[in-house]
């Protein structure tokens, strides 16, 4: 008999009964995949605090069954809500959605897994402090922290997450409490301001990883400055884009752009605003040409759209504006977005009523209206309108509200590579990845963002309809090969999916070797996510 | 009988004779402590390569000697070039000194431990790069990756070193090979781009630690600005720095102070240009408050002193100015120093001549001049002149070149209290060690960086005779008592010399046992630098 029955009576017990979910429906939600390859949990806990974690954690060793921990559960394109492997009970940290502290003259907030974008975003709010959190395009109802344990990256000058966060509160497979950074020392008056502490400094490797689970951190808020503006550029031919990554790396680098600078080709922002015309196109993807240069003209967009926010005093951003007029006004049309822009816009566009142009005016405004909102903190769903591309039916009635791309069956595979923040480089990586999209028959949806100073973080969309069995098919195909040249060619993915954890691994490569050692170490049943991030 | 001697005999067939050195007068200067608590090592290897560094730790670990690896040995303050406890062969790295690569591009430097910041600074200038290097006031001498591994801070906008770091190469006790970040990958082109890597990010381990060593890393340089300037803000009472911190916040956050931000007392800017007045004072210390007074007045040093380094183009940085000037410009009188400006009192220092003021401002302008090299990346030694405060003799002849103040017998214990950015936190950390040093009679040199945005570095130096036997001891309690009511105040250490790593551990803190079963895990037989950073 296996212990998973009187592991599930124990864990009744803990949490009650309602909060041990084992039936089917219950567990149902959980399997979705935007990869169509669910996983099935054995059963899913939802303690409510770090004490009732740690008591799962303990039974979980006790009866020796794996447990899988989630934040929300929205690591959509990168493995969903699904545990690494079969046999898995998931952890489901939903529950635990506290701010814990929010500390104004300091500027930052100590936060639970279970903290959404909208919640801490309304909580500034509510509480009129002069702070913007940053802000992922991933919607209102995604976990901060799984986020940052997942090194994603938002819209700020805080978009590296990573080194905005100190003090971690972690649960090991031991059942041990570990706080790191200063915040282990009894009355520490800078446990979330100073991330190292004394000694190895270890947050990194709560992230990527399944060495333990993180039941609160330290977040970092942006003070707000006097002004915000969105810089929107617009490069019409395609090889265009090298020269101005090349001229906007230095800006990069200064601090002129002080934000995740996003770069997107034509078809990443036409799927902002359309799914894929299957009336028009039944033989389904890609989209010919010259629908998708008819698409591109009709709605003003480019080859290429770069997007950036620029943050200050209204003299700091008249300069910047300067510089980034200086640096690519020959090379792209730019347009910068602020308050007074969108008002001005908006009347125009009332003036103009229902017409094509004004209706078309009015959807910029709306466009420019999110954009400048995600700067400051406030998340919007319509960003996740690219998933729907190949989901037939379509956007959802009532998008984006409760958007979720894996419950609503869209098809979306991510590769990820990082590159040197140059223009060679991108266009490289284009023409590795361009055939291979093309011979399968699909899109190739392309962002490249400037997540440093140094490069550029690449996130190549395959999607695909997960009601066509052969689409599906082909969708992996195209994944795979895509991926095995990438990494080929040099350009490693900064996140990858459970589909690609054993092609991280050489088979001789002592980084892995000593993950598996320190995971050996921190724990040794193999209790917390075995699988996850650890190819050996 | 001992393992040591076929270790020594194994060592002399790897390195050469002329590399392990064994004599008492050979291993003498890597006694020198300027805590006056020297630990002599059994022996010192100069491996010259990766390789022979991988060959001497797989015979460390045959012969089971641990061993004490140094970049340079000038971690002075904080346990200079001592190994952590008796009975280690010191790993002497200073001639691993290969800049291995500079990229011009993309500002980045790949270096061994042996590479002094004179060095590289020299090397960026002879090919004639428009890169900066951040460099630190510790001297041209001075291992930059030693520095790194310490967390140490220093001047430029990358002076929060740490984050400047991508691509770790670490011989592990096992003699393995570890690269970091994306490193480990064949062909990968982001290798000292992007620090985290894919999967756990791995490089907080290698600092402040024991678990490898570091034999190259990726060091960041920053691109030259068209204007930097350099601001020297006098507070002339004691309380006035406390709405200064609180005034400079908002613009270190923001980003208008890219910089680290020093702020010093009046003795630690006085102990810049004069030693102890043994003399005057023949009683010893601490110096009397009018005698205090006098030396500052006829300086010119009001109780505090800020100083900042602004980069950019000239708009931004005429606003930053105009920014400072708005939020302390009533709190403290405010200086800007460029190249114009001492060009102009050179020339005006040359027609006053020899005669006390003329003499006086050429001394403003040689301050000047270091402090806006400094943040240009050009070491200067002058500023290492604090440490020899109690020394007989003062200042050596041709100070300060080679200056080297373990060997040259200085006598100097640092605390590194971290604190809250507010000037409340500033003023409390200074009630809590003044009566400490006046009743142990010694001078208080404070000064409280901004390392982050959020906090202060504290660094309070107990400077003391070390030929004074009872003052040494003085020093000692001073410091026990100084470190127990700073941790016990919550104003915990960055960093700390060897006398304190057991004072660290509470006895039952899940982060210490953490480090020693990841420390179990990567080193089982205890090979490398046992003790350090590891009270259990």
């Amino acid at each position: 008999m296996n212990k998973l029955d009187p592991a599930l009576q124990a864990w009744r017990l803990l949490l009650g009964p309602a909060r041990v979910l084992t039936s089917p429906a219950d567990l149902e939600p959980y399997m979705a995949s935007t990869s169509a390859s669910p996983v099935a949990p054995l059963a899913v806990l939802r303690p409510l605090s770090h004490g009732e974690v740690v008591a799962v954690v303990r039974s979980a060793g006790e009866f020796d069954i794996p447990l899988y921990p989630l934040s929300t559960g929205r690591n959509w394109g990168y493995g969903d809500a699904n545990p690494s492997r079969e046999g898995q009970v998931i952890v489901d940290l939903g529950g635990m959605n506290r701010i814990i502290e929010i500390d104004p003259e300091l500027a930052y907030a100590v936060i639970e897994p279970g903290v959404t974008q909208a919640q801490l975003a309304a909580r500034l709010g509510e509480l009129r402090l002069p702070l913007w959190m940053d802000c992922t395009g991933a919607g209102p109802d995604t976990s901060l922290v799984g986020n940052i344990l997942e090194r994603g990256f938002g819209h700020t000058p805080y978009g590296n997450r990573m080194l905005h966060v100190a003090g971690m509160r972690i649960v090991l497979a031991s059942g041990d409490t570990l706080e790191t950074g200063f915040a282990h020392f009894a009355h520490a008056t800078a446990a979330h301001l100073y991330p190292y502490g004394v000694g190895p400094w270890l947050d990194g490797l709560f992230t990527q990883s399944n060495f333990g689970i993180v039941t609160s951190l330290g977040f970092w808020l942006l003070p707000q400055t006097a002004s915000v503006s969105h810089l929107v550029a617009s490069v019409s031919q395609f090889e265009g884009i090298a020269p101005v990554v090349d001229a906007l790396r230095p800006l990069r680098m200064d601090g002129t752009l002080s934000s995740v600078v996003h770069i997107g080709n034509d078809l990443r922002v036409l799927s902002g605003g359309m799914v894929f015309p299957a009336a028009l196109v039944p033989q389904g993807p890609p989209l010919p040409q010259q629908l998708r240069a008819d698409f591109c003209r009709s709605a003003g967009i480019g080859a290429w759209t770069v997007s950036a926010a620029l943050y200050g005093r209204p003299a700091q951003l008249a300069d910047a504006r300067r510089a980034l007029r200086t640096a690519i006004g020959k090379l792209a049309t730019l347009r910068f977005i602020d308050d007074r822009a969108l008002a001005i816009g908006s009347v125009a566009a009332r003036l103009m009523g229902r017409a094509s142009l004004g209706a078309k005016l009015s959807a910029q405004v709306d466009l420019g209206r999110s954009l400048l909102n995600m700067n400051r903190g406030i998340p919007d769903g319509r960003f996740l309108a690219g998933a729907y591309w190949r989901r037939r039916g379509g956007l959802p009635p009532g998008f984006p509200f409760a958007a979720n791309p894996a419950r609503d069956g869209c098809g979306m595979m991510w590769l990820a590579p990082v590159l040197p923040m140059r223009g060679v480089d991108l266009l490289r990586v284009h023409a590795l990845v361009a055939p291979l999209f093309a011979m399968h028959g699909f899109d190739l949806f392309e962002t490249f963002s400037m997540i440093n100073e140094r490069v550029l973080g690449g996130v190549l969309t395959i999607c695909f309809d997960q009601e066509d069995a052969a689409e599906v098919l082909r969708a992996r195909q195209c994944y795979e090969a895509s991926f095995a040249r990438l990494m080929g060619a040099g350009y490693i993915p900064y996140r990858v999916g459970p589909q690609s954890f054993k092609a991280l691994d050489s088979g001789h490569d002592t980084y892995w070797s000593t993950v598996a050692r320190i995971k050996a170490a921190l724990d040794p049943q193999h209790i917390i996510a075995p699988g996850r991030y650890q190819p050996r």
